[in-house]
């Protein structure tokens, strides 16, 4: 079980200095045990970890290793969940007292089998910036109709028309940008909207006080950023309230020339009814980065053919991996495990509540 | 004759009083004429141009009524440059003082043709907004690789790695974004930047003192800014100085991962060396809404196959028309004329000498 833990100076129960107590005057009692079940996390991330804990990593453990260990482990620090962690696996660690998550939703945290005491945090935050970058440009390549500008170039569809009407083309200053969810990518995203000098009209649980944004709160003001936004983007958590959060009746509210651009979760919305729209609404356009879930994994297979239609512009979910690329939420995560071990009140401690499903979708 | 003039309440020689004189206590002297070549101009505003002149439009004249029209036409206001305006039919024209593009550039004018008295206005600013927003589109499309994403899970050529990297995409934030030309549309442009948190380089005849730009000029502030950008955005206008200003040594002057963009004028890029550019350097990204010239005029075929490269986008020449949706650039030309005939010093003038070229482009 040694060879698993990642401290490169050796700490295990029979040897507990290590080069990163030196620094710690006195250490009475017994460093958590902590298990990172991902090898996304950086050596010095790992180091800064073992100087209040004990690290593991599940990565380099054979089963058996592993199996041994999980009763001891105080704390879970993951990625995606990982396969090993069996409901009858986590029913052995009793000693369970935090999770975090490297994602930034939890969705995929199985929540209905876990104990009470254990506290579980989100990565709410850490990929706000990116992927508030790749929310406009998914936003703009739907206003401007890049894609579908560009395929029609390509295979000669297209012939110059010198006195082009341009009014394919959504100019967005000066119109109404809906955003539905205003957490970290939310506002990163309201930000940048300002060089545009777009309306921000916010939705959110809390009100926003923030200059040039509008707030509206409960299903009134939902249907009043619907009805009036000229963009709407789904920056929404995926919980039990959350899902399906735009159906038929929500798109029907929306103007018909409006555009959606979804970077949350594919489930927020629901895919016939988005489809149908699309169909019927040839002016209407949707632009995502993220996926239906089929037998609880996100899955780039629809059940209907989005992309015969122009109006659909979809990628493979990168947005946030573009985030994880520049090691923020690595580091954004473990400065939360350190707050933890440090005996303050972690950040981004979720309801288990809302999570409580009965189809737990990864990812 | 009299039927082509536009201005509802006819004011022809014999009869001088107009509903729109009617605020007009005396206007002794006659009015000038003004012809204007294209149907792009809105009601309203030939009703303001009509006070001050007598105004005319080819679209409705037969081609005699036009040729004996032309040499009392004093102003032109054009769109693309009309082809009943052959070089015999503008050398008839003595009277020519003025002429105002709607096109926001002018290289599309036979400057070689045209009497030294001729005053030639650009129409500079009036699409600044709508392309810098384009121009972002198309950088921000590139930066994430939306084209290409879309049509690999289009093709099932993408299968959903859990684990993605991330690093396919360019971040923004915090990136070096140079600007060549900082006219109203490189302003605008570096307006929307900050949102994004880039850094802006800016390269320009005169210096920029703007907050948060950096400003370079001449050969040396060239090469620092290609060279220490992450993305570089071409908002040059096309004159005898500026043609094939991105050639081979300047492609290899930028980083090999740079994004290069053009909303400007395809023949501002060398073709050839664009081409051989991209394709061996996979990373550089090139977008554009602009294309080469054929035969004098703009063509969307092109010398080299870029279309088989992942790393281009290209989109059909929809960034200013979407601009002129909006009825902003009439609206910009048509305030122009009328500083004219108000005796004031018109906007944009430009210098002939930059434009004398042999082969004058259109469009």
């Amino acid at each position: 079980m040694v060879k698993a833990e990642l401290a490169p100076a050796r700490d295990n129960q029979t040897n507990r200095e290590s080069i990163y107590d030196k620094g710690i005057v006195s250490d009475p009692l017994p460093r958590p045990n902590l298990l990172i079940t991902t090898d996304v996390v950086d050596p010095g991330s790992i180091r800064a970890l073992s100087r209040y804990a004990r690290v593991f990593s599940s990565t380099v453990l054979d089963e058996a290793s592993l199996s041994q260990l999980l009763p001891s482990i105080d704390i879970l620090l993951v990625f995606f969940w990982p396969s090993f962690l069996t409901l009858e696996n986590l029913s052995r660690m009793s000693n369970l007292r935090l999770i975090q998550s490297i994602l930034a939703g939890v969705n995929h945290i199985p929540f209905a089998q876990l104990d009470k005491k254990v506290v579980v945090c989100s990565n709410a935050g850490a990929y706000s910036d990116e992927v508030a970058e790749y929310a406009w440009s998914l936003l703009l390549s739907a206003a401007k109709r890049i894609v579908d500008f560009h395929n029609a170039v390509k295979t000669d569809q297209w012939t110059l028309r010198r006195t082009l009407g341009g009014r394919e083309v959504t100019i967005m200053e000066e119109k109404t940008l809906g955003i539905l969810g205003y957490g970290g990518i939310g506002s990163a995203v309201a930000r940048i909207g300002k060089g545009f000098m777009v309306k921000i009209y916010a939705f959110s649980r809390k009100p926003v006080r923030e200059k040039g944004v509008r707030s509206f709160q409960g299903d009134k003001g939902l249907l009043r950023v619907l009805a009036q936004s000229d963009a709407v983007m789904v920056s929404l958590p995926l919980t039990k309230f959350t899902n399906k959060f735009i159906g038929a009746f929500e798109l029907a509210m929306m103007k018909k020339d409006a555009i959606l651009v979804n970077i949350a979760r594919g489930e927020l919305v629901d895919e016939t009814a988005l489809y149908e729209h699309l169909k019927t609404n040839p002016e209407f356009r949707y632009a995502t980065d993220v996926w239906w879930y089929r037998e609880g994994k996100e899955s780039l297979k629809t059940v209907n053919p989005f992309f015969e239609l122009s109006n659909f512009i979809g990628t493979p979910h990168v947005s946030g991996p573009s985030g994880l690329a520049t090691g923020k939420p690595v580091r954004f995560a473990v400065a939360n495990v350190i707050r933890f071990l440090r005996g303050l009140k972690p950040k981004n401690v979720v309801d288990p509540a809302e999570y409580l499903v009965t189809d737990r979708q990864e990812y």
